[in-house]
């Protein structure tokens, strides 16, 4: 265990994020970095340079997962692991997922360079896929290593060009087979995700640091509306069955639907609202929305997706349209490990930073990571509790500060 | 004039409609064909072709509208014109404006080979971007020539990659100043469109013609609505700007508005609902939507688009998303000519074809050439009254029929 301050080297982390940024499909400050793209590719690429710089052995697993492992005293102990993930939705910012990756790799640098030597294995992971945007399922990578998606329906997932996931992983150089991404529960000692906020609480608290106590339930559904089409001028209103019409019904019956609960804590939105032909004088024929539903009370969120499901049936029946709902992904809510709680605690204290502790309403990585390990979660703020869009932004002194009380955690699990 | 019926090549007409269906951007049945593409120059060559082989003298304007030029004994005199466009919405039919193109150049090879000689010129015209699809405005060809549209609004049109109506145009080789497309009134003696119905009425009605005294009055809007966006999972709803859900209260708005007036004539359609950045799991930031009202009574559809303004300003309002709404387009009802309606009907009594008078509640290019001359329109039925989808159909037997009534009227007029 260190006692002293890790020496944290802001300048080359904060060089890394805008270096890590410029790999996007978008013009910057936005950042689009879909998962296997050319964009995702050559960040990946940049990530194991400095690795390697950083002197980590890195290993690939078949789904893209990173590890870059600093070996400890007793290599055969299992390892203490922090991580997160660096691809981002359209049109995002560049600190979601990146300070976990970069701020990980430079905590583990910091402690290296202040002569900490760990009794366990440190690994920093990059999780494949965190947002769902190219295959609708989020954190793939974390998902897979835990085991909670079986192979098969790994294979079956596919994208909006209709192409599956291990087309495009075995494009992107990972052709092992997908079993064995599969790790076994006690593979890891711990695992400690330093991540941004994505909400305005510890802005508006004026604390540094939050310490995640738990992670909202998250649950994805997809809706297909189809009706007969038709020319906009010549079908009267009468004859219509207009799956847009629909589809505006259901987006305000999701707000509905969560507002009944009353609750702060549940949150549901459309996100998407794909309409075919799309073209001002033509009837919709067909309308895909995308819903995602939240809440750290899994029983509440539940109601609230029964309630949807109800409102999607009521919105296509009255209108006659045809109706299909898949659901992508739902998933439990995650809890924090005591002593991880306390192991990040007990660093704040030393270091003198202010803490609270609190719940997160995005998921994460850590989600799958509690079904293998002990985990917790250290939040920074961001400003205006902004994030999933360009203004997205954290103070170089925040980022410091997570950066510090990670490598003292990862410390103080690795002795 | 001629007496006895003309000599339609139906397999010829047919096998041109199944050929020009190939140049598309969609896979068969369906059909894309936006002005200007690939496709459509495709096509355009494609006609050029089959004008030449019919002896035709072809003239294009600035803008890309088609003249192919059937000479008459008195070549002084303003020609009588018929014609129609051959750019499709995307996952059009077939048979939409095309049929008005191939079926009136069948029309002048029939007239040809039964041994008519006009007097006065048969001018076919082939008018560009009916479709409002690439720049929002509708009837791009027929509104520059009849003077509808100053070139500086021409010049300015944008598409949805930014890029003007002149670029474009340019590219496709028509580089001519825009100014040069106007004609003058009385530049032709007369215009008759054939088309297919786009609507129900003919075939329930079980009449194969359709004489079309007026066209209805269309009004576009573009609506922009902007919201801060955030991520779905930490903004708690009562904080949320969601164009989305404003867009949707607009889009059952546009309906309300619409069925208030309780007329079969008025319609309002919600045709486009662009949703950026489109993540499941982000707030929208951006919302476009793109409405299309029309009516026969011109006043009514104005009472409409008021209305639906109303109903803009508060669903945006409500929930604090900014919004701009743009008029795409504002055009008012075109009356047929007596006369002209009355040379159709005395062909459909010649050649002892039920026919019967009714309104066109779609537009069409007619609308802007009674800007320069008498107009009417003859109708076919359409299977189911369906258009703009893949499902479009005409039959044999009635297109046939409207090529029969066309050339026996285009003789008449031109007699």
């Amino acid at each position: 265990m260190i006692r002293s301050p890790v020496l944290v080297d802001l300048d080359r982390l904060l060089g890394e994020l805008d270096s890590l940024a410029c790999f996007s499909d978008a013009p910057s400050p936005a950042v689009t970095r879909i998962v296997f793209t050319p964009a995702d590719r050559a960040a990946r690429s940049f990530l194991l340079e400095r690795f390697w710089e950083a002197g980590l052995e890195v290993r690939q697993d078949a789904i893209g997962n990173f590890f870059a492992r600093w070996e400890g005293l007793e290599p055969g102990l299992p390892a203490v692991a922090t991580g997160s993930h660096i691809d981002a939705i359209p049109y995002a910012g560049r600190y979601d997922g990146t300070v976990g990756v970069l701020g990980g790799l430079e905590a583990i640098r910091a402690l290296r360079a202040s002569g900490f030597r760990p009794r366990r294995p440190v690994e920093l992971i990059v999780f494949t896929a965190e947002e769902p945007t190219r295959f609708g399922v989020g954190c793939l990578g974390s998902r897979a290593l835990s085991g909670a998606l079986d192979p098969n329906t790994l294979a079956r997932l596919r994208d909006a060009d209709g192409r599956t996931l291990d087309e495009v992983r075995r494009e992107a150089g990972y052709t092992a087979p997908l079993e064995s991404v599969v790790k076994r529960p006690g593979a890891y000692a711990a695992f400690v995700e330093l991540h941004i906020e994505q909400g305005p609480h510890l802005e508006r608290s004026g604390v540094p640091i939050g310490i995640v106590e738990a992670i909202a339930a998250p649950a994805g559904l997809r809706v297909w509306l189809e009706g007969p089409g038709g020319h906009a001028g010549t079908v009267p209103m009468h004859e219509r069955h207009d799956p847009l019409l629909s589809g505006a019904r259901i987006a305000l019956g999701v707000e509905a639907a969560v507002l009944r609960e009353g609750s702060e804590d549940t949150v549901g939105t459309v996100g998407v609202f794909d309409v075919h032909p799309g073209a001002i004088n033509s009837i919709p024929r067909r309308v895909r929305l995308e819903i995602d539903v939240r809440d750290v009370d899994e029983n509440r969120r539940d109601r609230v997706l029964a309630r949807i499901r109800a409102a999607i049936h009521e919105a296509a029946g009255e209108r006659g349209v045809h109706h299909r709902i898949e659901e992508l992904y739902r998933d439990g809510p995650a809890r924090s490990d005591a002593a991880l709680l306390e192991a990040i605690e007990a660093t704040c204290l030393e270091l003198g930073i202010p803490f609270l502790r609190m719940k997160s309403r995005a998921y994460h990585d850590t989600v799958f990571m509690a079904r293998l390990c002990p985990v917790a979660m250290i939040f920074i703020p961001c400003r205006e509790g902004l994030s999933h869009c360009p203004e997205e932004y954290a103070s170089p002194e925040n980022i410091a500060w997570g950066v510090r009380v990670l490598a003292g955690t990862l410390a103080r699990l690795a002795s």
